[in-house]
This record gives C-alpha cells, structure tokens and sequence, in this order.
C-alpha cells in the first residue's frame, strides 16, 4: 500500500513515522525545502515526491495548516483514483467539510481530527507513541465511503487510538473551542503577561516553578500552525474567550472584595475537574 | 537535633521526608487529628506533638496556610529558646515578616518561599525528591540570624535546592503573583469555563488533549492553601489580572477582526517563552 503524506510537521512526520514502522511505503509531499530534506534525512519518508504524484497512491494523508487546507483537500481529491482515501488531521472541522461537501469525490474522503501533539513543530518534533492512547475524532462520517472508512480504522488500528464519531462538524468545532482553543490562548496571554512584566522586573522568570511552566507549555506552540486555526474557529473561539473573561473578572471581584467563602467555594467547585481528568 | 514541623501537608510533609530521612528526629504538630494519623502512618514524622513541645526544639519549621501563619509565627517565637531556627515555606513573605519585624526573637526567624509543590495536598500528597532542582527563596535575611540562617542552608544542603536571595518581601510578593499566583487563577477559571459548557455538552471532555490538562492542572489545588494567599496577595494579583484580561480582550479583537499577521507576530513574540523556560 502506498501512503502520501502531504506536510511533515509534528503530526504529519508522526503519521508517516507509524505507517512507515508497519511496512507501508511512505511518500512524502513537502513545500519547505528544508522540511523536506529533513523528513527525508530522520527516516520519515520513503521518498519525497510532488503533488502530483497522489495520482499514484491508495490513501493521502493531509497534515498541513488549516488555511491551506480546504484548497488543498479539493485539489487531492480531483486527483485521486476513485479507490483512494483521503483524511486530513486538521484541528478545525467544518471549513473542510463544507469545502467537500459537493466534491463528486466527496465519499473519498473522511474528516478526522487527532487530539494529540506537542508544543513543539516541525519534522524533528515528530515522533513514534504521539497518538497511543489519544482520542481521534471523526466528522460526518455519514458521507464518507464505508469501505474507505474501514479501511482507515484498519490503518489506524495499530496506533491504538480511541475514535470518536461526531456526526456534526460544527458542532466538534464548538466543543474544541472550549478544550483545546481557549487553553492555547489562556496559555500564550500568561506568557505574554509575564514576559511583559520581565522587561521591567529582569530575573522573574527565577522565581517560576513548575505550575507555571504546566500553564504556560502550550504558548511554545507554532503560530503558523495556530493562527489559521484561531481565525476558522473565530465564532466559537470568541465565545469561549467571553466567558473565560467574565470568570476572571468575577473572581478578580470576589479577590478585590475579599469574599473568603465565596473564593474557597468556587475553588473547591472547581476541583471537580480532577474527578473528570482522572476518571 | 531536634525539628518540629507545624503543618504536615504537601510541604511541612516532604521537609518531613526529608529531614527524617537525614536521621533528624521530627516531631510533628498538625491540627487536623486525620492528617496527624496519616503522617505518623506514613512514616513522615517520629512523633505527633502538642505546639507546647517546640520549646524543646532545635528547629521549627512551619507549613500551615497563611492565613493562620502570621498569628502563629509569633506564638512560636514567644515559645521557643533563643538558638532555634524558626522558618516557614508560605508562598507570600510581606505579611508574614510584617508580623515578626519588632518581635524580640525576630533574628531566630527566616522567611522562606520554596517554589516546589503540586496540584496535590494533604500528608498522603507528601513526597521525597520535591525539593531537587527546585529554587527556594529567602527574604529580609540582613533580619535573620547570621548563624541560624547558616544552619539552615546546612539543612537544606542535601536537598539540592537552588536558594536565591531577595531583599525585599513586598517584591517577592510582586514577582510571585506574576509566575505563580496568577498561573493559578488563570488554571481555576479554565476549569470553571469548561465545566460551566459541560453542563449543557455532555462529554465534552471526551475531547480534552494534554494541552487541556496541561492548562488546567493547577485547578485541581487545594481552595485551603490558595484562599489566603490569593486575599494576601490581592493587590499585585489584582494587578497580574488586570495586565492578563487586558492581553486577553486584544487578542480577541485581533481575532474577531481577523488581523492574521498580528496574531501571527503576538504568537512569535510570546515563543519566547521557550528561550527562557529552557535556559
């Protein structure tokens, strides 16, 4: 079987790491030169090859930034065989499958969203194990090919991934927001608020212990991979935002007014999470 | 030599730990008759003791919340002999030397911040290692004992901790409530906002990578250690919040008026973060 795996960053490499590690031939497609060479130099791929070359193949994977996505998965499709599956990994879903929806190939293709990656991008941040355990979601399954599907869940079965379906993709677009999107941007605005306060007060950072650096890991994350993602999840992601502000500012309140039960009672409230993140 | 150790959570637990395990005999006194049981049972402690004891002691450290440290420094300074070493670990230092700077014993006391801890509490959160790599830091030392403050260092000697020194508490409490305090508030609303939807979107957390947990782990952290220190530090929390929610509100217009290079740069300029974390 012959895999294409177009854009070998963290999740791509990943991918073509697996998939290579199980016996499949892997074909890279990369627009960075650099990655490219990267890719080819850490054993990712079999073969770096053009687009055009997906004609060729039985599954492409698409693992580029979600603003290059909804052309690109277009374009695939035109291209492939009528045997071919297509998925993408991107973080947003409904752009894509609204770019499909009326794609004579549509049923080629299925729409997945992996909950899995590292603060960290590129080639060299791609790695075997990355999706061990990890929820992967899938849109609108009921316009993807069954046998194309099975075919996917096979592929990935060795990765021993947990697959969710969620028919709606806006509504997987809206859940996201909330727990993946807001905690990137909470965790970029604490780094910003702290770098900001270190041009003033130098050797802060001294003080920073691991709490900090567990709230703060996710500001490391790529803002070519981020931006496209915060600007197509923009409704979802401006709610999530307004609550998360209208929390802070109420407990800023309850701290101002130095309301010690009500404090300790939204705290403890909100321990229940541990209840949630264990279970 | 003889310490007492006032407070037998996460942290009074694993100095507890640690200095028995350096063939000190300690001597616990804990309130909390269930966390008293635990920490003999565990081992952290030779003995459980009544406050009275301290007046036998060579150290005494103390490991309670803030809001009741302040009272019971000066307890603990009136009771004990002119060679003990009193220090404490809480995590705001101005109150805690305001209420000792005219005490008569004032020298035998030193204000210590050890930035070490988890989102666990309790004697049973206890470990041995917390300590390692991590930086404790001792405020107003010109007011401490030159050679109790010596002999301190020589305690903690083993533990392997980095000790940095800073003059002034009322800025310790400034700088802390930038990489430690505000970490916190930022991590408890999270976890609010994302409960808060979960009640109308069932399993929402099916969805919840290890960047979510990342974010939201301070949220699991005992409402009895964080209330006081939140109200004490209120002030430059205040402030940390007010710069934070200001950061937060510009990044959602850039969003909302999808300004992508701006975000782009804010996102590059905040990867900063990595340079500093990792040095």
């Amino acid at each position: 079987m012959k895999i294409a795996v177009i854009g070998l960053g963290l999740l791509g490499g990943s991918f073509a790491l697996e998939f290579r590690a199980l016996g499949y031939k892997i074909y890279g497609v990369e627009a960075n030169e650099v990655h490219a060479a990267e890719a080819l130099a850490l054993g990712l791929v079999d073969e770096i090859v053009i687009l055009e070359k997906i004609t060729e193949m039985d599954v492409v994977l698409l693992a580029v930034p979600v603003d290059v996505l909804d052309d690109l998965v277009v374009t695939v499709l035109d291209l492939v065989t009528d045997n071919t599956l297509v998925f993408d990994v991107g973080s947003t879903k409904e752009s894509v499958c609204n770019a499909v929806r009326n794609h004579s190939k549509r049923a080629n293709f299925v729409a997945m969203h992996p909950i899995a990656g590292t603060e960290f991008s590129g080639p060299q941040a791609a790695f075997q194990g990355l999706f061990k355990g990890k929820v992967t979601i899938i849109c609108e399954q009921k316009l993807s090919n069954k046998k194309l599907l099975d075919k996917l869940l096979k592929l990935l079965k060795p990765l021993e991934m947990r697959i969710e379906y969620m028919e709606s993709s806006a509504k997987h677009d809206m859940h996201i927001a909330y727990v993946s999107h807001l905690s990137h941007v909470s965790s970029f605005m604490l780094g910003k608020t702290v770098l900001e306060i270190e041009k003033s007060e130098k050797s802060i950072f001294d003080m920073a212990g691991s709490g900090f650096e567990s709230t703060v890991r996710l500001a490391k994350s790529s803002p070519k991979t981020w931006t496209p993602i915060f600007l197509q999840n923009k409704k979802h992601i401006i709610n999530a935002l307004d609550e998360y502000i209208t929390n802070l500012e109420n407990f800023k309140t309850l701290i101002k007014d130095e309301k010690s039960t009500e404090i300790h009672a939204v705290m403890q409230e909100t321990n229940y999470i541990k209840t949630i993140l264990d279970k």
